[in-house]
């Protein structure tokens, strides 16, 4: 059987959102990012060539890995340090990515369970490909007859990155010490006005998790994914201007804008997954339903 | 933050069930299996090296691949072939696995997506590494005040595979052919009484993927998943012989018994998957919980 010519766009977006993996992608090029031994990231090697002038941060490439300098024993001094390091490439360097600077601080850690080893700017995390975490939620309604219908966001065109797209009604990044439902509460008022009373009844569902990398880096990002129904007299607000204008769409509609250019890539997968959880893809006709589930799980070992 | 025993333990389940990707594994040692050119699976080096007997059927390895002769042009031509050496290798060798021969048909096929190019006996795959497809159920009810339980089978003392076990109210393969909600349907019926009126109401939900190895071979796996609510007054009812009884679980137990030897592998990675879809398991909480969602949808390129 041939696939639509949705599934072949669901599938190409699976596939560029998971470049890393693909054979003759950058990936073997890349140095490990280690601290004390263990891998918390991949570094391009032009980065890693320009963070040989940095040799009391970090350790010349070696085994195929540059590691942060054992003098560096604490959370507080190795964040310290390498946030020197990233301040200086700012004001000197091409390193386009450190213009969209945002003063967050992510943690650094090989896992998600294992206490962090540094912080790290947040525009930074790309030239480490250090995991990222956030949250996305599905803010959705049922009406009195059943009928499913999903709140997008259009995103403002002034926003730093993919201006003017199609996006989640709220998400995140999760800054360093911060708790996922609390980021999810914070995201709901700022960006939808969406009350904390609403916002708290989301309910974690999964995680959808990628790697790409681009002229500007490697993102490794895992989002923690929530559904919100929200009430159908509900209506998100735009309210610290990341968002333009919301939209009530009709799940058909939804489904149709996925394979479009209009949809933020990560959102698009995060509605993908919400697609499938609620049996708006079913198996027997979706002859990619299984590559689908696969390429929304992807995750760097 | 310390993992806790029961983290530790699902851990170690997804770990084991997926271990064909571990460092060490016998991957490196195993051999393409290619038809036309297309990889279809894994044959392990014992296997590859009785599969030269037949050089009517099998070529040679070459360039890491075991490929099926071209000669051997079309669906029946090459399910015959190899059917025939599988009957030879079931009356005089060692292979195990061939004393469970079910005369089931087995679809082959680079991706679930692409047109099968052969069928093969269920209970050889495992020597080639094809991927096997199934149909696992949730099946679980609702009372008055939202409480959720489970309905969990107890596998059949005399069943060929994992007998005495805990599984999902019903679960089957996926057949040459057949379809997936009918496969859904039948094994509700046959397994657990389940008269199709009340099956047909399950929601496809997801899938499961994983890839192990054991001394019998290497099974790659994708299960469909479907959810399926249970009227509070239908009780399941022992069927074909399969099952020898069915409980009724209230989720905090299902959850307990999830990291124990009593449950069969694959039916707990399918529990695991509904309680982090249904929210009984938070990623604020469960510090694993993005490692335990990579883990149930690992999936061989």
């Amino acid at each position: 059987m041939a696939n639509s010519a949705w599934s072949e766009k669901i599938l190409a977006l699976l596939r560029r959102m998971n470049n890393f993996y693909l054979p003759g992608s950058g990936r073997a090029a890349c140095y490990r990012f280690e601290i004390d031994g263990a891998q918390v990231g991949w570094i391009p090697p032009d980065v890693a060539s320009l963070l040989t002038r940095y040799p009391e941060v970090f350790s010349p490439p070696q085994g195929g890995a540059v590691s942060l300098c054992r003098s560096l024993d604490s959370y507080g001094k190795r964040s310290e340090a390498v946030d020197a390091v990233l301040q200086t490439l700012r004001q000197d360097s091409s390193l386009t990515c450190l213009r969209g600077w945002r003063d967050e601080k992510y943690s650094v850690m090989p896992k998600f369970s294992d206490p962090p080893l540094m912080w790290m700017e947040r525009a930074a995390t790309c030239l480490f490909g250090v995991k990222r975490y956030g949250v996305h939620i599905n803010g959705y309604t049922v009406s009195d007859s059943g009928e499913v219908s999903m709140w997008l966001a259009r995103r403002s065109p002034h926003k730093q990155t993919y201006p003017g797209l199609l996006d989640n009604v709220a998400a995140g990044g999760l800054a360093a010490g911060v708790g996922i439902k609390h980021t999810l509460v914070k995201e709901c008022q700022e960006e939808a006005c969406i009350p904390a009373a609403i916002a708290e009844k989301a309910h974690p569902v999964t995680t959808v998790s990628y790697t790409y990398e681009d002229e500007e880096g490697v993102f490794a990002e895992s989002q923690f994914v929530f559904d919100l129904e929200l009430p159908l007299e509900f209506k998100p607000k735009v309210g610290d201007g990341e968002v333009q204008d919301f939209y009530l769409l009709p799940i058909d509609k939804v489904k149709e804008l996925l394979s479009t250019d209009d949809f933020k890539p990560n959102s698009a997968m995060v509605v993908l997954d919400f697609l499938i959880r609620h049996s708006f893809i079913e198996p027997d006709t979706e002859p990619c339903y299984q590559e689908f589930v696969a390429g929304l799980h992807q995750t760097l070992e």
